[in-house]
């Protein structure tokens, strides 16, 4: 019998990993929470940044180069909004706000972001689960040395993360609600993975949706966070930076201290010596993935090397 | 001092004649009141047609193959809505929704449609005023043979004005109040113009407009319609055929008849012989628009024969 994987991302890096799990575990067994804290709100679209990202990749139509946004799509509506005098600083592609139209309109009809996102990626041809990590508006709010507090979005694509970061803020996570559909996979899971996403923007949302980090935590099961710091940097985005403005060092070490007792395995990079990890589990293997391959090959020794030091 | 002529307009053949005016006429004395009706909302996107059509022909950027729409527009965003399996019978030009966005935001923010008209238009670079005929929702309804009561895109676009039309309905009309920029420009008229557009299904929205066809006709000015009848036929579109459907003759006659007291003068297209028409004064000129210089000759021989009968 497959086991029953659950990972956790937030957005480009987690797709990847998610990608690459994807061919090689059966559909059935795998399932994608997503974060909905860079969810927002834009020229009257709601825009679920991360969702995309995993629909775009595990549906084999994400733009490669950058990781995000659907390959080869085109802004001309981009730039007719330009030509009104609109000052648009969210890259709104032409074939990705096919997205965000159908996604708006049903949200305005009152189905939920799980229901929408399940036919989305059925349209799509995805196979594996993915839900979003709640049904619930949350807003991750960036409290900046430069502009006080503002949107992620505002903070992560206008200002290209560039202004010190203060603080961070879960607008709505209060009353956020854990959806069945993540009570279930998180009940039924075998190995939960949380990918190498940022683990203040992207992980720390959607293990803060009430009930969501004892659910977690309260698995024995493997809990096994990939590393989003390899060599003292981020491979892609501001997590080392947050990290250092927030008083961390950016070094795998703080990652998993940060995480605490939601994990029990740590994946480094092998071009890392991470020193001692108070973890029972810890194995270093390339975490890069450039091509298609070097994200099977992450999966598969992840869940090979996970299979190895338990019993199923 | 110029003369302040106000047309009333449907689609792309008023446009033709609102283009040729603004050629010829100070901007501040053109005012284009246009038909709403068509108004609808389609993949949560409020989109009016004619408004449309009019801003992009006198913002020079219509495609003038069609008549309507961005010319050089893709449809990209369309294709990405179909790969959703979505059927998509509105065309969706990418430009195009940049103007859907603006105005559904605006709309849903409390702006009014009268407001929102003003800014785009000014955005695209329109100098003569531009107004919808009400900033209320009123929707042309057509009583179907084949499928009912239907919205007028439905007929229209949808079913490519192929039903046979036993009635028609303006829902929400009974509530649609004249604005006071419609209030006054007709007020303010010397000249008040209906243009070669539908009569039944874009010119009587208009005049529905409670108030709207008893104040044009207090007005003791020069109130000329030009034919959309030509040789029996409509020059685009289902004028003739929903005339022959309503039990009328499709000709000059049967619209002068229509619009009534509304007008005191009509110009029909030379080419025909309209026989006796019961009004003071009568034209035929050539009102086929097919270039540019057709439109701004048809538009200053309708108001230099209006100057010959009346003393300004």
């Amino acid at each position: 019998m497959a086991l029953n994987v659950v990972v956790l991302v937030g957005g480009v890096g987690g797709a990847k990993l998610a990608y690459g799990l994807a061919q090689i575990i059966p559909p059935e067994n795998l399932t994608v929470i997503v974060n909905t804290g860079d969810d927002f709100w834009y020229y009257g679209l709601r825009i679920c940044p991360d969702l995309d990202t995993i629909m775009y990749t595990l549906g084999g139509v994400v733009d490669t180069t950058n990781g995000w946004g659907v390959g080869g799509d085109t802004i001309n509506l981009l730039d007719a909004l330009r030509r009104y005098g609109e000052d648009v600083w969210f890259r709104l592609g032409d074939q990705d706000v096919a997205t965000h139209l159908l996604r708006t309109q049903a949200l305005r009809n009152g189905e939920p972001l799980t229901a929408i996102t399940a036919r989305l990626a059925q349209a799509l041809g995805i196979k594996p689960t993915l839900l979003p990590m709640t049904d619930d508006p949350v807003a991750t709010m960036v409290n900046t040395v430069e502009y006080g507090e503002i949107e992620f979005q505002t903070y992560f694509v206008r200002y290209r993360w560039q202004p010190t970061i203060q603080s961070l803020r879960l607008s709505g996570i209060e009353s956020a609600r854990m959806t069945p559909a993540v009570c279930h996979a998180l009940e039924q899971a075998d190995v939960i993975l949380i990918g190498p996403s940022n683990p203040w923007l992207s992980i720390d949302p959607i293990l803060a949706v009430p009930g969501l980090r004892d659910l977690i935590t309260s698995r024995s099961i493997p809990r096994v966070a990939v590393t989003p710091i390899v060599g003292g940097r981020a491979l892609k985005g501001p997590a080392a930076k947050l990290m250092v403005e927030l008083g961390y060092d950016p070094s795998p070490q703080a990652v998993v201290q940060h995480y605490g007792e939601v994990i029990n395995g740590f994946v480094y990079d092998k071009s890392d010596d991470p020193g001692p990890l108070s973890l029972p589990h810890v194995a270093g293997f390339e975490t890069i993935m450039k091509s298609d391959n070097d994200k099977i090959f992450l999966a598969q020794n992840v869940i090979e090397w996970i299979k190895s030091w338990v019993s199923f």
